[in-house]
Parts: C-alpha cells; structure tokens; sequence
C-alpha cells in the first residue's frame, strides 16, 4: 500500500487547510448576501454620508456664534430659513444666523454645527435664543466622516453581516462579489446502517450521520448533498466517492461501525487518481479514526461511523476546512463561553479531549455540567450545550476550575 | 388622540412578547428541519439503539466469566462463534464461552458485555485469553439506554440543531412538526431616503435599514419581505403598512430622520383597526424613539432611523419577539462573551445603553476595546464585534471591569 498511518494533532490537521483554495467568485445581489463571504475588497466610489448632515434637530449655526451662551447669557441668533428634508439649502448661512433643521437634513454653507431643539427657546419668527454653546461639527457628521472615496470599506474574506448589508448599500452597491457556495457530499457506509424510514429491528440502525453532518454543513451556510448508504464494499465506495468529487467541492464519508470499514475508506481513496492522504488518525478524542485526504483541490473525509465523534469532528475540524473553502481569510473562530466547571474531569495526556457539557447558571456565572452517559449516547449530544477542550498537555480539569466551552 | 406616550424601559418591553402568540405548526422533512422549531414534543416510538450493542471491536463475553482475569492471570474462553455486522446472532453465549464482535454489532442472547481486542490474545480458532477483566455493560450500550419507548426525547420550542436532526432521523422520523417561517414586512420612510440603485447627489442618502433589517432577519431564520421606500405621508404609509400586516407576521417601518417622521408612524398605527401602541418611546440607548404596536395579533414596530439605533434595536428587541412568533418556548438568550474594557466609558443612570466594541485578544483574555465615532456612523456597527450592555442603575462602566459582551 502507498501510505501510512499519519496521526497528527489537531494543530497539525488545522494547518492542512492552508493546501485547499477558497471558491470561485460570483455577484449576487446585496439583499441576498447574508452569511456569504467577499471575495473582493469593496473601495467606496465616493464618500459618505456625501454631505454635511444633521444628528438631532434643532438649528445649523456657525459654532462661533454660539461660544459662552448659557442659561443666563443666552446668545441670540436671527433666523435665516428652514431646511427641507432631502433637499441642498439654497442659501449660505451668514455669520450670526440660524437656520431650522432636522435630523438627517443638510447643512447650509457657512454652518459647521447643530444646537439642540431642548437648549433653545423661539422668541419669534425672526429669532431664536441660544442656552448652550456647541463645539465645531457638533451633533453634525461631516460629508465624508463616515468613509472617504476611495477608502477600503470591507476587505476580501469579510463574512458580510448585516450591517455589511447596510454599508454596501449605503454606497450604492447593488451587488456584491462574493464566493460561491460549497456544496457538501454526504455518504454513510455500514452493512448494519439502513434508511431512516425504515424498521431496522434488531442488530440495524437508522442512518443517523447523514443528518446530523447535513445539518453541521447548513449551519456553516454550506449545502449538503446526500448520496445516500453504501454498504461494506470497496467497489461500491469508490464508485459513490468519484461521483460525488465530482459533484460536490468536499466530501465526508462517515463509517459504518463494522472492523475493517475504516481501512476500505483509506483503501479506495488510495486508489483515486491524484490523491494523497494527509491524516490517517488524530489525536483526538472523541476522533481518532479520522482520515481526510487531497483528491485534486478536493477535501475528502472519513469520519468516525460513531454518531457523537462523527459530530465532534464536524463541529471542531471539518468545519474549519469549509470555512476555508468558503473563502474566508482566516477560518472563523468558535465562539468560547467561560464557565466553572462542576466535577473534576480526567483526560489522557497527549490528546486533545472534548467533554460534552450542559450550561447552567450558577451564583457567580455560568456553571459547565458534563453530560453523563456513555460516549456513544446519542442523547449526550443532544443534552449538551458545548464541549469543554481539554489541551493535549492536561490529564484533566479540577472542579471549579473555570474553563472555555464551544458552544453547539 | 388616542394614545399616550408610553415610555418604557428594555425589560418592560421584553415581558410584551407574552402579548403574541406562534405561528402555526407545518409538517418538514427532517433533512430540511435545521433552525426550525419544534411544534410538539417527540416521543421515542421504539428503544434506542434498539439492541444490546457494541461499542467496541473484541469478545462478546458474560462480565463474570473475566473477572480476576490480568495479564499475569488470563482467563481462558472458549470461542463459540463471531456475530455479523447487521445481523441477530443465531446462538445464545454459552457461560465461559466469547464470541468475535466489531464495533456496532448485536450482543448474542447470554452475553452482558465486550473485552477490547487489545486486552486478549488469540491462542487457537477455539479459543482467546482475557488479560483485563470487565464489568457487566462494559463496552455495551444496552437495547434502550440512550432512549426508551415512551420517553419525550425533545420538547415543543425546542431549535432544532444538527443533533436533534440526528435524533430524530435515529428514532425514524422522516418528517417533524415544527412551526410555520414568519414573514417579517420591512418599510423604509423618509423624505430624503431614495434606492440604493440611484445616485442620491447631496442632501439625500440611499436606504440602508431596509438591507441592514433584512439581513437581521435572515439571521434569526426568518423571511424577509421588503415594501420598499414610502415618502413622508401618512396615507401612504398606512395603505403600505396594511399591505404589509396582510401579507406578513410582523412589520418593522424605519423612520426617517424627519421631524414628524416618528408621529406619523404613530398616527397612522393609532389609525389601523383593531390596534394598540404598547410602547412609545424606550429607555435604551441607542434607540429610544422605538415604538411597538399590536394590530391584530401581529406586532408593528416603529424603529428609529438613524442606521445605528435600528440595528440595536433590531438585534436587543426585535429579534427576540421574532423568536416569540418563530414558538421559542423562551427566547433564545444572546450569548455573552467576558472581555475586559480598555477604557472608561459613561453611561446615563436611569438608561440601558449598548455601546459598540471591538473584541480584540489581551494577555488574560478578550479586550473590550470601544469603537470610536459618532453614534450615527455605520462604520461604528461594521467595525464592532459586538454590544456592552451597561444597565440601567450605572453611570458608567471603569476601565478594566470585566464586562459581558454580546457578539454581533
């Protein structure tokens, strides 16, 4: 055979990202571009907010005019005119005067602030008096405060939140260059694994992991395709493996739970043309019987046939490798949650160990309660809110030691 | 008029969602249920796993037959034949005797648990040693330990993450009740707001809020449908506003900054049939000028139309009614992230304020590093990692405090 069992840590599996290269690029529309990533800087073709704009309502002055006004000393100003709501003020403001404004209307030349509508006082149609003073450019955003043309407003490999939306918008882009999606293939193996609607009866079980990875690749805003159960045989495999590389961008194939299932996965991904395989186990826990190989630029992974390792994996290393596929600069990093631990947890030394908690609130914070159960409970999972890391370099967390959970 | 300003603070608010109720329940297939929420409890129909399995490759065995055994002191057990994966074993274990099992396979009538192969050693085809003994259920998990019939294994309200997909798909749902997507209305006004497609040349700016609030939307897991632009009329936007409340389940109308603007929304709800202002006016910061009215069952709000304060209030208030309407049995709770601030920051007494921060990492943890800028400035919302929430009895918050940040 042409390889060799290549354990690595987790860091070293993480590193292996850097040799797949993000999506192509598309346009879509601004609207539609939640969750997608930029796979191009965006410069601002001009500046914004593009003119010198109100914050409150009140009156556009020379801030000069307003120094040392207060409430026994007013400063009285004569009135210059009104300013009409999306309209440019078709006179200047001369020294001394005041003009009417609204929130998000534009000052006249010859204004540099705003005073507030509560520090003054209407004495008639002609003026007004002044309490308090203003600075220059106060309650005022100057033309080009927000971004100035030309400035680089979000840079490639942005994940483009809402207010990404809004800022693209803002300067008037109706779409936007992002990368595509990726599409994810799924394939379960295991003579024992049979179709969710159907009656195992005993000695079978439904085919869970199809589900739990479809939904891990939705929650990374990736698209799942299911290629259905192949059972314990290599031809069959390698068959389903080629045709979903050649379908999809990355494939996972979770494995059957029967001896020497794993050993088929590397064995047919060894027979496909211009593959290498990168990770053959992983110092993880659960996860060790990990694969992920390169065919072409394609990621292919085998994962644990184990429903809550295969889960684990997805969650702490697939994902990451999607996000790089996705396009992003840096893969995003997992929300971490402190949380004080509430029994003592043992873990072996030299491997990266990830506990199932529940979190609860406790006096001072937030309390992680590991989920009993054995390892291979489904309901572990789905009782538990994140996983507690445990480095490589512990035998294990204390109680009461406060700790980092990833949330699920 | 028939309303009163009715100020209230963010908890105040927060108890309205009481007022609403779920949308309606739709049957989905379980491959297609992610970030749905579940309409009815789910009942285990059968055991899980269903049979006495095996969580490890080596020897069916009865515990007792291993005990005492150690590598200086083996057991000695006779083989009596290897169970196939996927199948019911057709023999019962005999005392004394062990039977070759993989991972995944079904336990023989006779037997209670699984020595690993690594802790045996095979002598003849007739026969295996036992070097470490185990305990009944060791490397076993029994016929209904992860579920029993009759068990409720996720609860009505429940969000349906990749394992509650999973779950489901083990016990043999192929679809699951879940409730209806609602469909959130989004209504920009405003004088001077025009399409993000036109050149807006000075005194006016393009809709931002519509995209920003679609793209909240879409995060929550919602629809979003937009109405589009309506000037400063009050016969327009009550024709728009009751457009949107027939064809969606909530409404969101962004003011303009006009004065008036924010009567207007008032008036025209106060004109609707079968509607009440619940809130005019909210003691957060920002984002006081928020109004919320009930017409009918469905919620309308009036949000602030500076950008800024609409996405707060968007991502504090809003969402979490969207929540409501999407059957959270309770809110979804913002996750907060410790992270200590670089410097002091006021806040007024009486007022909940959010103040955008950058996360950024520090020797003993995350930074909270305030954004810098005009509270009206986009720039301050694409530059932030999330909100500090500063409540209402501080006056402020000192450099070095640890704080809960929300991530945005």
């Amino acid at each position: 055979m042409s390889y060799f069992f290549k354990v690595k840590t987790l860091d070293e599996v993480m590193a292996l990202q850097q040799q797949f290269v993000p999506k192509d690029q598309e346009s879509i529309a601004v609207e539609s571009a939640f969750s997608r990533i930029l796979a191009q800087d965006v410069t601002a073709p001009c500046n914004m907010p593009g003119f010198r704009r109100a914050t409150m309502d009140g009156y556009a002055v020379q801030a000069s005019a307003t120094f040392g006004a207060s409430e026994s000393t007013p400063s009285w100003l004569e009135m210059q005119g009104s300013i009409l709501m999306g309209r440019v003020p078709d006179f200047t403001l001369a020294p001394g005067k005041a003009a009417n404004i609204a929130t998000g209307g534009m000052l006249p030349r010859g204004s540099d602030a705003v005073v507030m509508v509560e520090h003054t006082q209407t004495i008639d149609d002609a003026s007004v008096e002044i309490y308090k003073s203003v600075a220059p450019f106060q309650n005022v955003i100057d033309e080009d405060e927000d971004f100035k043309t030309g400035d680089v407003v979000l840079s490639a490999g942005t994940f483009i939140r809402p207010q990404e939306m809004g800022l693209a918008s803002g300067l008037g882009f109706s779409t936007l260059s992002v990368h595509q999606v990726p599409k994810v293939g799924i394939i379960s193996t295991g003579d024992e694994i049979i179709p969710i609607h159907e009656d195992p009866g005993p000695g079978r079980i439904r085919d869970i992991n199809s589900y739990t990875l479809s939904g891990f690749v939705q929650e990374a805003h990736a698209l799942p395709v299911r290629y259905g159960i192949v059972k314990d045989d290599p031809g069959a495999l390698k068959a389903c493996c080629e045709k979903a590389l050649a379908e999809t961008d990355m494939v996972l194939i979770s494995g059957g739970s029967s001896v020497g299932t794993r050993d088929y996965t590397v064995e047919v991904l060894s027979r496909l043309p211009d593959t290498d395989i990168l990770v053959h186990g992983m110092s993880v826990s659960p996860g060790k019987p990990t694969i992920l190989a390169r065919s072409g630029t394609k990621p292919v992974w085998g994962l644990p046939g184990q429903v809550v390792s295969a889960m684990v994996v997805m969650k702490m290393v697939v994902v990451p490798f999607l996000h790089r596929i996705q396009g992003y600069t840096v893969s995003k990093p997992l929300v971490r949650i402190p949380a004080k631990l509430t029994r003592n947890v043992a873990s072996a030394q030299g491997r990266r160990d990830f506990i199932r908690v529940m979190l609860v609130h406790g006096p001072d914070g937030l309390l992680a309660r590991p989920v009993l159960g054995k390892s291979g409970l489904i309901r572990t999972m789905v009782y538990a809110d994140g996983l507690l890391d445990i480095g490589e370099n512990l035998e294990g967390v204390e109680k009461d030691t406060w700790t980092q959970v990833i949330l699920l």
